[in-house]
């Protein structure tokens, strides 16, 4: 089951089985000379089925969206045994309610999907990619606010703290100062003229907030040794403790400089490891812990840290999960996160489209 | 209930009650200098609860999407009688089912929508208006599909047939050729650099696949002069008969040609008036019947062409109504369209969410 059936360029879509890895996806729209534009962290190894469940994310969010903006159709087994294909080729179509909708980011709970209609966009002609480097933590964030104030909307605008430079740069040797607060990963894409021209406004407006130094990359090989700095993160935590816990916290962007900060804070309260990264353009940040489980006692600040990292995400007004999902390791965070009565109408909806509790069963809620 | 309650430049956000028309809040987002680009042809009366709960369209679609792509967070009163607020300032958020995309085009028959929090993006700094006119439908249909192939994106690509230009140049008098068999009215936004190229290839696309006249405005006045044909296109069909009936069918943009021959012949076969007129860009034709209910042989005609157009919009992969609902008026093609089991997954999900069918009773299903 892991098919790409068809890509379709006139209309711009691409069907493919559930199974296909995202990253083959990525690939078959690009052949065609067009851009699926979700791309999860996980994308060459993780499916499209799994990607829908999800609702993944990746690193363009906050100019094109995530995995939901692209799905136009889902061929979908119902509880029942019987088989469901909602969505279809068109941009409009309001018959009735959107059950594509309903199968988006329901983590296999309310059905099996088994066929993804996706949508794409034609292939950006131009890219740029810039690098900033920042003293101090809050004046990463300012310059992303500059540039939205600008009404420029990048395509990726990606954070590293200082423990990540410094995982990174053991691990990757980037040249990145290990000193630095904070590094922006930033690119812009889309028309040639429309892309020059953003990405100087953007290295103007980082040094105009602080950056101690900017790079912009002349080339297509520079733009990637750029970026290896960010793609290579998980990977570099990831080594240096036995458990690597990522987490998902997700903030409004005028937060993230408040989000950022409680988690270092945390860190420090607790006698944690947590180095953090993610997506700054749309406020979704990955602290990461670096721990070890068979240490109980560490274990227990880790689980204390987290909770409050969760707890302060809401009340600023966002969420436990960005683009990771509940699953069932969130599930205890769901009701104070969302209210009782959010999660009692998932409920009614879970009872509804599956009253045996056949599916992926004690995944979001307890049975 | 009418009030708009919060712009957000920081998080491109603009919360406001579901009374609010929906032109205001275009206004809103304009004085900040940022953009709402669902414009639905009614946007001077209708409200934005309305237009959630239709998940209306506009003339953007191709481009911007559709009303559900602003949508981040409804406050709706259940059935119950409780107030839930779903979603939040985040881009990404999956913690639990996104009941809101539920209730967004759900037609007020699963809850009440009272308040709404949209996503605005950056005004585009730059706009070119292009009309082009055509001796033959076809050649139309073929100029959006080579732009397409070019890998541009039009904000708006909107046609007129025959019969819509001569009631429009009636009405309006904007010097459109009567004996054109089409009109396609072009435009582009974004970088002003970007505007200005893909405006030129547009233009050239258009004479390449047979436009007989192409007009590029050259200020504001202009692109505002050559869009008072499309603006204006339902006004002056109203006028000529005693019953207007605007349809709704769409289809997959490659099918968009194969749809409007096969409403013309239907027009020819039943003997009635039928202006055609819709976005080209994103396949949603508006055919609009130009009859009189009094006159009930003729009404039996229009029913039948209507059923038949319908079943023909469906057989080309397409949908009864791509942005105006199912209300009463289309309950009874719904599963033919999307077939039996589609249509009871719809009821279950109406059963759990207003068990007692207190919500919009005998919209979308008979109670």
């Amino acid at each position: 089951m892991d098919r790409i059936l068809e890509v379709d360029a006139a209309n711009l879509t691409l069907f493919a089985e559930a199974g296909a890895v995202t990253a083959k996806i990525s690939q078959a729209a690009e052949d065609a000379g067009l851009f699926y534009p979700p791309d999860p962290g996980s994308m060459k190894i993780s499916t499209i089925g799994g990607n829908v469940a999800e609702n993944s994310g990746g690193l363009r969010g906050l100019k094109y969206g995530v995995t939901r903006d692209y799905v136009m159709g889902l061929e979908v087994v119902l509880a029942s045994g019987e088989v469901l294909f909602t969505g279809n080729k068109c941009v409009k179509d309001v018959a009735g309610y959107s059950l594509r909708d309903i199968f988006i980011g329901s983590e296999g709970t309310l059905g099996i999907i088994t066929r993804v209609l996706l949508k794409l966009v034609p292939k950006p002609a131009a890219r740029r990619t810039l690098l900033a480097i920042y003293d101090r933590m809050e004046d990463a964030a300012e310059t992303v606010s500059a540039i939205i104030a600008a009404k420029i909307i990048p395509c990726t605008l990606e954070f590293l703290d200082t423990l990540t430079i410094n995982c990174v740069e053991d691990f990757a040797h980037v040249g990145l100062p290990r000193h630095a607060a904070a590094v922006l990963l930033m690119e812009t894409d889309g028309h040639p003229a429309a892309v020059d021209h953003e990405a100087g406004i953007m290295a103007e407006l980082a040094r105009k907030y602080g950056a101690t130094s900017v790079q912009v990359a002349e080339t297509a090989e520079q733009a990637a040794a750029l970026a290896t700095a960010r793609r290579s993160a998980f990977s570099a935590l990831a080594r240096v403790a036995p458990t690597t816990i990522l987490e998902d916290a997700t903030v409004p962007r005028s937060e993230l400089a408040k989000m950022i900060r409680f988690i270092q804070d945390t860190s420090q309260k607790y006698a944690l490891k947590i180095g953090t990264f993610g997506h700054m353009g749309d406020g979704n940040l990955h602290p990461t812990f670096l721990t070890n489980e068979r240490n109980h006692e560490e274990m227990a600040r880790v689980e204390q840290a987290m909770k409050e990292i969760f707890n302060h995400a809401v009340s600023l007004g966002g969420t436990i999960t960005g683009e990771h999902g509940v699953g069932v390791a969130k599930k205890k965070f769901l009701k104070d996160a969302l209210g009782e009565l959010n999660v009692s109408v998932m409920r009614k909806m879970k009872a509804a489209f599956d009253p045996q509790g056949i599916l992926n069963p004690g995944k979001i809620f307890n049975p």
